[in-house]
């Protein structure tokens, strides 16, 4: 009976206590409560929404469900970095090499992409021989040896989270902000890090579509921080068109060392990653944002944000004169003169997914040469004829229309 | 993705399509949709509600996933009788003879308890030989000959609703009064009534807690009434106290027979049953409510009623010498003098399924022979240390106090 009154109570509108939702969780995992009866509460949380207190119960019982790590043993303060998800992004190969050049201690831990959006993880494992698998002892030595990994999961962090995630996932209940928040905060308060910057993605390639729902999900995600003692900073950026040039994971990785060699400038990526790492740099290290960014943009200039990505690659065994894309390609041309209003990120995220750059299923294989480069972005001027976009392909592929990924204005 | 958008758009609180309804439906009856998603559905159903249009698809969903009884054959308006479920309630065996007597033919389809609620079904099976599994060659053939018969659902009525209801039992998705007016709905309708009557129960013993909701759900039935052509009428009664002096298999035929033979007046039982059958005879006649409630009258006075009884339980086999219950008796007696003013209906079912006269699941055994007798009713005076009820048992159980039961006023 205490599954009905519980699941009665959510279905009003109600507050659950601690004792409830601690319950109601942790039967589930126990597999004594069934998917149905979770999927139930789930949707009724998305409808009715939950109070804070609700909240902090269900980010400590997520935390609580699995390991938390500790890096104290690290010298200086450990910023972690966690973006919402979108496409293209690929900021976390940018930025961990720079903070930890100006000497802010990074230990990622990242994931691999489902669905329209890209892991880290995979992005780095297009460089033959690079290790995403390091042990915790590992961890420690290089992180201590050189300042910065970027490795997968170790331990088992809030593998409750993950349970519930799958059933969210299929039984769209995935767009909760109180869900989201602490999922997003438990996983990273038991990953120990000591501050946290999150990265908040919105628009049509993003789980959230409107500026205010990323504002509660910041002000919650803050909020869930000071119960911890961490202290969260936020950036709400926008995921209308897809993240800079490339979409695709050794495309990304090809990216990512050009805005580190500092040849890309004043484009929606770069822009992104200045800000991203001076966040991080003025939390690690205690300073105002400004002397961070001035740091930054050092950091990229003489070359020792690059040095630091070498440095890692090597570490972690990678060999980036083996990185290749698909000898394949496709080009997509503008059947129209004008300016670039809008790269549709949702279709461009599903396309990539499609020619192998992701996964739908959890077993799907990647295919880390395919991807698509765009060659104009979101505000430049193009000719009929011009070649918007390159595709690398496994085999030719019906290219979708133009007008499904570019919306071009005539009249600009 | 199909499943993911329509289980969004409910979430949302817009309105699902007929293709929408059906596709989600369906698909679920065929497996192909997981209970999961199923359940996240009904909790979004339960919360946002559903439109008219939407109640009418679903009506119409459930009907086509089963047969469809045709009575034609029988002469006259076949109206049928359904109560939303209460504790106490022995009715049916009461109505359906008096209708009959008064040449308005009774095809009733009835269930077997689940729940706190009793079910027909069971409490016919209590008299020894009773057959409740006529087939429907046997039914038109008793009908046409008695003008009445009770039995169990011969065909496969909205199968839909039956594995909907499983799940909605299981989940706090029942409560919806959507939900409830399609799942009653559909099977009257299906069952090849003419006209319906429904007794919709409101109160502490009941689905329905408040007027306002049996209204809501009264208009709703009348309007799917209406798209089928059916004319639909609706009382409203009280579940707050059981239905009667009896609640158990035996012991509530026992007050069918003493009710029909006349022996009992001016309690909410007769007051209720007499208006049921006014309003089937008055619309099976097509007569006015007085006028049926004289007939009605008439038919318990002069005998007929009864009569029809003995008919019916002849027909199928019965035999009420055999009628039997529990040998062992345990009292409870009141603890102060003054009035009653309550017998909690929900702590009744509870018991009585807790001695062995109901089902908490599908598959338990009924004992017939079990229940509880009150000797008392609301509203009248008693002594300290006056027996308030028997209690037919098994073997000898631990009473609950008489305040889990009765609320008695001292100063009345």
């Amino acid at each position: 009976m205490m599954i009905i009154d519980i699941l009665n109570k959510k279905r009003l509108g109600k507050e659950l206590s601690y004792q409830e939702l601690d319950f109601f969780f942790n039967q589930y995992l126990e597999g004594k409560i069934a998917d149905y009866q979770m999927s139930a509460l789930l949707m009724a949380i998305c409808i009715q929404g939950m109070s804070d207190e609700e909240i902090f119960s269900l980010t400590k019982i997520f935390i609580d469900s699995g390991d938390v790590l500790d890096f104290s043993d690290i010298l200086g303060v450990k910023v972690d970095k966690h973006s919402t998800g979108g496409i293209g992004d690929k900021t976390t190969l940018i930025i961990a090499p720079i903070v930890a050049s100006l000497g802010v201690p990074v230990v990622k831990m990242s994931g691999r992409g489902l669905g329209y959006t890209g892991g880290t993880i995979d992005k780095l494992e297009s460089i033959p021989g690079f290790r995403v698998d390091l042990s915790d002892e590992e961890i420690i030595h290089q992180v201590k040896k050189i300042g910065v990994v970027v490795t997968g999961q170790t331990a088992d962090l809030a593998p409750m989270d993950k349970k519930i995630y799958a059933l969210r996932d299929v039984t769209a209940t995935v767009s909760s902000i109180p869900l989201i928040a602490s999922s997003i905060m438990s996983k990273k308060i038991a990953s120990g890090a000591d501050k946290i910057l999150i990265d908040i993605k919105v628009g049509n390639g993003a789980l959230l579509q409107t500026v205010e729902e990323a504002e509660k999900l910041s002000e919650l995600m803050i909020k869930i921080g000071k119960v911890y003692h961490r202290e969260v900073r936020t950036i709400i950026s926008d995921m209308n068109a897809p993240l800079g040039y490339a979409v695709g994971n050794s495309l990304e990785v090809k990216e990512a060392i050009s805005v580190l060699k500092g040849e890309e400038k004043d484009n929606s990526l770069v822009d992104l990653c200045v800000l991203l790492a001076s966040e991080m740099v003025s939390m690690g290290k205690n300073i105002s944002k400004e002397a961070a960014t001035s740091l930054v943009l050092d950091s990229i200039t003489n070359g020792c944000a690059y040095q630091k990505f070498l440095e890692l690659v090597s570490a972690q065994g990678g060999d980036l004169s083996l990185l290749s894309c698909s000898s394949k390609k496709q080009v997509m041309r503008a059947n129209c003169s004008g300016v670039i209003t809008k790269i549709d990120a949702l279709n461009v995220g599903k396309l990539s997914v499609s020619l192998g750059a992701g996964r739908e299923e959890i077993e799907d294989k990647i295919d880390y040469g395919v991807g698509i480069l765009f060659h104009k972005l979101v505000g430049e001027k193009v000719k009929k004829g011009d070649v918007l976009a390159t595709f690398y392909v496994q085999k030719k592929v019906h290219l979708p229309k133009m007008e499904d990924i570019f919306s071009i204005d005539l009249k600009k």
